[in-house]
């Protein structure tokens, strides 16, 4: 559905050429891959309540660097320390850091949702297909190889020495490739995320997940008119597109 | 045949992570595809002297950015100001802006030499395969969509914000990658590429590429002692790394 036309869903896509995706929650399911890792390597702690806790640290420490308290950091050291923030509250105190080392690389191993890899297979095959993600390149490539994302090119934060939602990243995206800011889509499952992109002048396609936060825990996924696409998922917007 | 080692061909590489890649006359066949497209486009142009006027370009193109003359300067701007300065050697001054553009951009529409998406797709089965070139993001992006080039990860001077030989750029892989400089191997068909690997510690595989600069003009490819492997072609590399 596209909640801002009365034209046809195949109406005002003929002048993307880049798709930008947004990666936790949109394209993989940090929260169920961070539980289900838990409740192998530490059954006695609520894997749903520690996956919360972790990327709830995720945003302070981003604004730590952006206020500048904090030099450039990559995001899999920005894990790490609230890893070790919360490590405690979950009476984990004790892991040694080969446990916490490999703990944190869990964001390396995040499953897709179950119609991801097919449905970028499909949007691939018309679109240059690219991560737009405050996950640095290490992290996004490995779990790309793991996971069969068939990018095209992995754009990251690292790239742009700046988080979204700042305008260096989705300015970056179209002058990476050399096309105007209309001919690139972010695709994302956030509202503000998308926001930012739409102030840059991209195109902006909101992806319903409505179980981001777990099971228990539905999202209001309600459209919002801003966006030029609203999709239940990765392979209804390939539909959307076409594809 | 490895000039370095009495040890088996499989001996020195259980530690490599990473492979990097040149890309202009390592991966793909820049002389040929020039000379391929002037052809069809300008065929009373001696396409073989045109391809290399245009490749001799850029190596002071390059220089004059290195130097600070230039700022720093994507890799299709280089290849675009070169193309200017010969069309006129080579009776094309009439030529548009918009064949200019279209005829520059010949650099995205290079074709691998003929084992290399082969090859590339075993080496990736046990390796994560990064480019690792002075082309631009988009130039490699592209290329690599057109070829089916399987990259994991397309690095390029544009991320480091230098050009190779500069350490920045193959030390940078070892640090986005999170390895030691050992972990990573340099793949190219150019021994000071390799010499710039080998000084940051990275492994090197030197390949042949005898007709490089056309048949008419093989190209010395005798091994040396420096390089941890050397290979006739890409499946010779994925033989040796017993892929």
């Amino acid at each position: 559905m596209k909640p801002n036309s009365n034209s046809k869903s195949q109406g005002q896509h003929d002048d993307i050429q880049v798709l930008a995706f947004d990666i936790f929650g949109t394209v993989v399911d940090w929260h169920g891959s961070i539980q289900r890792e838990m409740a192998v390597l530490y059954p006695d702690v609520d894997g749903d309540a520690f996956a919360l806790a972790w990327r709830d640290g995720y945003r302070p420490a981003m604004a730590r660097v952006m206020r500048g308290e904090l030099p450039w950091t990559l995001i899999d050291d920005l894990h790490r320390q609230v890893l070790d923030e919360i490590l405690p509250e979950f009476g984990l105190s004790h892991l040694d850091e080969k446990q916490r080392a490999h703990l944190n690389l869990v964001w390396h191993r995040l499953s897709p949702w179950p119609e991801t890899v097919a449905a970028l297979n499909r949007l691939k095959q018309k679109y240059i297909l690219c991560t737009l993600s405050n996950g640095n390149i290490n992290l996004l490539t490995r779990m790309a190889k793991r996971a069969g994302l068939p990018w095209d090119c992995i754009l990251s934060a690292e790239v742009f020495q700046a988080y979204k939602p700042d305008p260096k990243t989705y300015g970056g995206v179209a002058r990476v490739f050399d096309v105007s800011s209309r001919e690139v889509m972010l695709v994302a499952a956030h509202h503000d995320d998308l926001e930012g992109a739409k102030a840059c002048g991209l195109q902006t396609a909101y992806v319903e997940r409505p179980h981001e936060f777990g099971l228990g825990r539905p999202k209001d996924v309600s459209p919002r008119l801003a966006n030029d696409f609203h999709a239940h998922d990765l392979n209804d917007l390939a539909n959307q597109l076409g594809c």
